[in-house]
C-alpha cells in the first residue's frame, strides 16, 4: 500500500478547506497513492490513531468541502518538542505512519504548523526514511514566510472591506460627532488592518485612519489624529489591529484588564480600551466595533480567487511529493 | 404646486432606503405630486428647512440607492414634545410646510418615528389642515405595534442565521471545550435572538441555547443549562438577547459596568458580562462576538424580498395618501 496523511492545524480560515480538497484531488488524480487518511485534530490525530479514509468522498461532497469555512478535520495548537530533547514522540508518529503504510504526509497550516512538518521531514531524514513530508501553508494574517501572500488572507480582506464600506453608511446616518472604531485580527502582522484602506473611493475617505502592530502606538498621537480628522467630518471611522503595542512593546490589550463589581479581571479588546480614551479625552460619542471571527470564516463572501489557489496549492503539495521532494 | 416632503429617522437598517425608493416612485408615478424634497436627517431637516429633491435622480441612481444599507437622508433620534405642552413647534412645522407647498409628508422609521407622524396627522386634524400624514414602518428588532414583520428585520435575521452556520463550523474545530457566546441586538424584543434558531439543521444544534429579552434572566439557571449541553458537546454555542433583564428587570448590561486601571467606568455588554461568569464558574474556554452593527448594515446579505416589501410599503403610503387618507 501507498497511502497518505492529510491533516489541518492552526486557526481556521475560510480557505483551509479549498487547499484539503486540492490535496485529495491531487492525490486521486496522481494514481501513486491508494488511501487518503484525514487525521482528526492536526498531529493529534495521528498520535491517537484517529484517521478518516477521504477517498471515498464524492463531488459533490467534496464541493461541498471546499466552500465550508474552517477545518473539516478539526485542528490543533500542538507544538512539537526539538528533536534533540525528545525524539520519542517522532519515533511514535513514524512508526504509526509505517502501521498505516504511509508514503506521505501533507499538513495544512500556519507557521507553528510548518514547524512542525519540517522538524518531521528533519527527523525522517535523520533516519533515513523515504516519507515524504508537505506543508501547505494558511492563515489570514498573510505573514508566513516565503509566500507573497497566504492563502485565507484574500477572503478575510474581502469580509473586511466590505464591511468597511457597509460601516461607512451606517456610521454616517446621525448628525452627532461620532467615531467609530473597528477591531480587525491580526495580532503580529497589520496585513489585514491595512487591507481596510481597500474601502476608500471617490465618494469616502472612510477609514480616515489606521494604526498597524508594526508601528508603535501613542494614545496622544492617536488623540490629535483624531482631532485633526474632526474638523472636516462628523464621522471618523478608525481600523485598529488588535495587537497594536505601546512604545515599550507591551500589547494595549493586555494593559486593558478591568476588575468587574464581583472582583472578576476582565480583559477587553484594543477597540474597547481606546473607546473610553475617546470618550473620556474628547467627550464625543465613540462605538468600538470587533469584527471578530467573523473574519475569518465568512464563507459566503469567499474570495474565489482564494478558493482557487488555495485548492492549487493543495494540488502542488501532491505533486511536489511525488516527484520526490519533501 | 403640489409637493411631498419625505424623511427617515431611527436607527439604520439594510432596507429603509427601499423604503425611500418606494415612496419616490410611489410619488412620481401618481402623478399627483410635483416636487419630491428629501429631509436631511429627519423632522431636524423640516425644522431646519434642509430639503433636497428628490424627483431629479434617475432609475441607475435609484437602484443604486434600493440596496444602499443605512439612511441616504441621513436619521435623528428626536422625540416631539406632546401637542398640549408646547404646541410651537407643531406651529413651525406646519408654517414649513406650507412655505414649500407640501401636500403630504412620510415618515419612514420606528416607533418613535411613527410616534411622530401620528401627532403631526393629530395636530393637522385640529387645525383643519389638508396635509395628508404617513408613517412607513422600520425596524430590525420587529417589534413594531400593528405590524405581521417589519421592513430591515428579514436581512437582519439572515446574516445572523448565516453567521451563525458559518459560527458552527469556526467553533468546533479545537477538541478542547469551549463556549462561544453570541450577542445580538434588540433591547426589549427577542425577534432577532430567536432568528438564531433557523441556523440548527440536521448537522447541527448550533445554538444550543437562546436566550431572549422577554424571559427575566437567572445566571444560576444559565450556567446550569450550560453544563447539561457539555455533557454531550465539546461544542456550545448560545445566542444572547443584548436586552437580557434579571428577575428584577434590570439589564445586565447596566450591571456590567467595570472600572479600568485610571479608574474610568467602562460599560461592557451582556457578552463580555457572561463570558466573565461562565470562565469563572465553569473553568473552560469562553468567548463572546458581539455581531454589532453589522446584523443592520449587511447590504451584502440583504433579504430581497425584505426590500421588495420595504420598496412596496412606501409606494402604498403614497397610494393611500392620493386617496386621501392620512
Amino acid at each position: 500500500m501507498n497511502n497518505i496523511i492529510v491533516a489541518q492545524s492552526g486557526g481556521p480560515t475560510t480557505a483551509i478547506n479549498a487547499s484539503l480538497v486540492g490535496v485529495i484531488k491531487g492525490a486521486l488524480s496522481s494514481e501513486g497513492y491508494d488511501k487518503v487518511l484525514g487525521a482528526l485534530y492536526g498531529i493529534s490525530g495521528v498520535l491517537n490513531e484517529e484517521f478518516i479514509e477521504l477517498e471515498e468522498l464524492s463531488d459533490k461532497e467534496l464541493d461541498c468541502i471546499y466552500t465550508t469555512p474552517s477545518s473539516y478535520l478539526g485542528s490543533c495548537r500542538y507544538k512539537m518538542p526539538d528533536i534533540e530533547e525528545d525524539s520519542s514522540i517522532y519515533e511514535k508518529i513514524f512508526e504509526i505512519l509505517h502501521k498505516y503504510e504511509v508514503t506521505a504526509f501533507f499538513y495544512i497550516g500556519g507557521n507553528d504548523s510548518m514547524d512542525t512538518i519540517s522538524k518531521l521531514a528533519e527527523y525522517g531524514s535523520s533516519i533515513g526514511s523515504k516519507i515524504r513530508f508537505a506543508g501547505v501553508p494558511k492563515t489570514i494574517d498573510n505573514d508566513l514566510v516565503n509566500t507573497d501572500h497566504t492563502p485565507g488572507f484574500g477572503s478575510a480582506a474581502k469580509f473586511i472591506v466590505a464591511s468597511m464600506l457597509e460601516f461607512a453608511h451606517d456610521t454616517s446616518v446621525y448628525q452627532t460627532p461620532t467615531v467609530t472604531l473597528i477591531e480587525i485580527m491580526g495580532r503580529n502582522a497589520g496585513w489585514l488592518t491595512a487591507s481596510a484602506a481597500l474601502a476608500r473611493n471617490e465618494y469616502s475617505e472612510i477609514p480616515q485612519l489606521i494604526y498597524l502592530p508594526e508601528v508603535p502606538f501613542s494614545t496622544d498621537t492617536f488623540i490629535n489624529d483624531i482631532q485633526k480628522v474632526m474638523k472636516t467630518t462628523n464621522n471618523v471611522v478608525v481600523a485598529l489591529s488588535e495587537g497594536l503595542q505601546n512604545e515599550r512593546g507591551e500589547y494595549l490589550s493586555a494593559t486593558a484588564a478591568t476588575e468587574d463589581k464581583f472582583g472578576h479581571s476582565q480583559l477587553s479588546g484594543v477597540g474597547k480600551l481606546l473607546e473610553n480614551l475617546v470618550k473620556d479625552k474628547l467627550g464625543v460619542k465613540c462605538r468600538s466595533v470587533e469584527i471578530n471571527i467573523l473574519q475569518r470564516c465568512a464563507a459566503h463572501m469567499a474570495s474565489a480567487t482564494d478558493l482557487e489557489e488555495s485548492e492549487l496549492l493543495g494540488e502542488k503539495a501532491v505533486e511536489y511529493a511525488v516527484e520526490g521532494n519533501t
